[in-house]
């Protein structure tokens, strides 16, 4: 079973939200609560787990820290939305001394300073791999949040920055690339950008890979991409990486075909590289091929990414 | 080093949270947040750790669910709230098959739908062990949440229910006390009718067991307690089990001198334990000897609990 088909079978169990205030529930980056201030309220929720998301040897405590807040800012800012606060929740194993939860804490207080985050609560307790949990609270005007159902035949289709570089640096832990890898930026100031400048039809942040995160956006809005225009890869990286490596943190997004998007914002390059169509059912076409969503799926093995 | 140490630690690490309306910040069951709309927004986060918090032999995914969301419930329960949405983020072991995973979703639906709490979004991921982080959100009217810090010389002490079921129950897997275990209940009628009466003084869930929590409730209110009537133990249980055992989810309340605290609630029965005083610094007498914090705490061994 995929992550795609689990979160299907788990929305089906679960009640409407039809509780007052919830514009957004499951299936985006974030959920959205209209609040009576005139802002909608952004929840998400990350885990980062040993093994699964980083080893311990290769990444140091202090970055770990750094990234685990990351990617909650990341599903913020293809939100459009400004971080408010946040909350920790680390399981504990015993490698884990009181040094390596110092370091960890620095780094993720560090970050929350930098992105005026507030750390208002968490929870600790042992455990026999390192779990952290990491939720984070941002703000948008009311109704104005990006969203990934809204791409229309005919959008362009972006990526901001390159891509690869994680993957890149998780093989090699050195240079740019290993920065990528261990101290991933969210794109908070292009987000909001993006969402003031109000063309943008979808977004989301490409954590996962660009073949599996587009392929979410086109099933949310119900099209299709054709990815035909040569992908921004980060220097060394192959295409493998820049398609299903995950991790990257740069937005993806659609805008209408009038827009004239920029080529770059603050030195991040912003690259069309495809068009949305109206080819049912979604599915991504890459140079005339069928692209599988092969990014990373914790669920399964990551093989036979394309047909 | 215990949880209290580690958590100071932790506190001193991070900045200042003096970002606009965080009204209670590290440190009590809920983080509170000011809205502008007459309410504060609380915050809790609690995670549930296969092997820590629960065996996966004893306890079925469906009780799973229910006790995950639980957790969370209570902490809003405990400082007088009314639940609104939770996000529900999952580390699944390869044990944790689709059954698992759709008796869990439907427990913690179930108990959802009860208590008129909305699953707004989680996150989902591979683990070596079964890892539940739960946050939710709750509402107060503005300044009105039950808060640790209130308790003063005088005031008496009580709490709600009988204690020590739950270590019973995790004993004996049956009868009563096994439903205290698997399928504890937070106290959310009680924390709003105790929360409108205005007479608290300060108010906690009892998650770890009294002798932890309420010393934690000394420390946080700058006070000690004395304990001088009778506890009321759960039928079979021991006294170790209600001072020590945790995971009761009952409140543990002070009240004003002259309150006239009801003797029950809904048939919840409400007991005075003793009396705050001055003693500094903050500690726990029990029927005249020390009694050491020795509740639940998964960062030691849990003996040496009186001197």
């Amino acid at each position: 079973m995929t992550e795609l088909e689990l979160l299907k079978r788990i929305e089906r169990r679960l009640p409407d939200s039809d509780t007052g205030g919830i514009v957004i529930g499951l299936g985006d980056d974030c959920a959205a609560i209209r609040t009576q201030s005139g802002e909608d309220l952004l929840y998400t929720t990350d885990l980062f787990v040993e093994g699964t998301h980083f080893e311990r040897e290769s990444l140091p405590a202090r970055w770990a820290g750094r990234k685990a807040l990351t990617r909650g800012l990341s599903d913020i800012a293809a939100m459009g939305g400004e971080p408010r606060f946040c909350l920790i929740s680390l399981a504990l194993p015993d490698w884990a001394g009181s040094r390596w939860v110092d370091s960890f804490y620095a780094g993720l207080a560090e970050l929350a300073q930098q992105t005026r985050t507030a750390v208002v609560g968490g929870d600790l307790t042992k455990g026999n791999q390192l779990v952290c949990d990491i939720v984070v609270c941002g703000a948008v005007p009311r109704g104005q949040a990006m969203r990934r159902n809204g791409a229309r035949p005919g959008d362009g289709i972006y990526v901001s920055g390159h891509l690869g570089g994680a993957a890149l640096g998780r093989r090699t832990q050195s240079g740019a690339a290993g920065r990528c890898h261990t101290r991933p930026e969210a794109r908070l100031r292009l987000g909001k950008y993006l969402r003031k400048r109000g063309e943008v039809t979808a977004a989301m942040d490409l954590s996962d890979g660009l073949s599996l995160d587009l392929f979410r956006l086109c099933e949310a809005s119900g099209v299709s991409a054709v990815v035909d225009r040569p992908l921004p890869v980060f220097h060394g990286a192959t295409i493998e990486d820049a398609l299903h490596g995950g991790e990257d943190y740069e937005l993806l997004f659609t805008a209408h075909r009038d827009s004239r998007v920029r080529r770059s914002f603050e030195r991040v390059p912003l690259t069309r590289i495809g068009t949305v169509t109206s080819v049912s059912p979604p599915g991504v076409m890459f140079f005339g091929r069928n692209l599988k969503p092969g990014g990373w799926d914790p669920f399964r093995s990551n093989t036979d990414k394309c047909d």
